[in-house]
């Protein structure tokens, strides 16, 4: 069970690293290819899908600018084949010093082992707001 | 299969109902009641373990009025003890006749058998921008 947390953990890792990298190759090694496969970019609708998922993140690639990734406060949880990561995802653009230009996104992703290897099924990330933020918005639930 | 994704089906829509309901108790039945429970309500920092997550629930039921709450587009993905069911909440406050003024949110639902009985061990939701904000944003990724 150790070991495949470490595996899981280590999926995470690739996807975050193909993230900074903006490289689309390496998330088609990471994500699963299936018409099951889903992703909740933030703010955005659900994209059902791979074919749509990896378009995405063309589009996304190619309008964004260099940024540094990390992934903060992970907890993994795992059955048989299929595992839930929970995470904070710390986006930092490219040449920005002060951790308050980052970005700090709660992501859930979802990973299934498919042929001994574990592959993201689903990805959702979304916006933390800023403690005054939070102070002044009614929460809707 | 098929029975147990049902019986996903079925463990998700006693969340809403008990979200509709705003009651407590039910929730104390819809949820997995350890540690390793995590749940990241819209804009906030996750909560993790049941007893944080069921203080949140108390003061989001304490300090919010009457709504109506769906779910839609629901796809569930279940292998041996672990599910992850992905849909969108529709939240619609008391009294309101238009669709517009509904939230709609994007969630990601996570369930665990424990003793035959399926629970709630992540929950997170996080909301859908309209049309409008979405063209005039900078999508982080």
């Amino acid at each position: 069970m150790k070991n495949e947390q470490n595996e899981v953990t280590l999926a995470n890792r690739a996807f975050y690293d193909a993230l900074q990298a903006r490289d689309l190759d390496a998330m088609d090694l990471v994500w699963s290819h299936g018409p099951e496969t889903t992703c909740v970019h933030p703010g955005w609708h659900r994209l059902d899908g791979w074919s749509g998922i990896r378009r995405a993140w063309q589009n996304i690639f190619d309008n964004s600018r260099p940024w540094r990734v990390s992934c903060e406060d992970v907890r993994v949880r795992l059955t048989g084949e299929l595992a839930i990561v929970a995470c904070v995802e710390v986006i930092l653009p490219f040449g920005a010093r002060e951790p308050s230009d980052s970005a700090r996104l709660q992501a859930t992703n979802v990973f299934a082992r498919e042929d001994g290897v574990w592959r993201m099924v689903h990805h959702h990330a979304s916006p933390v707001a800023s403690l005054e933020e939070a102070n002044s918005e009614e929460t809707v639930h």
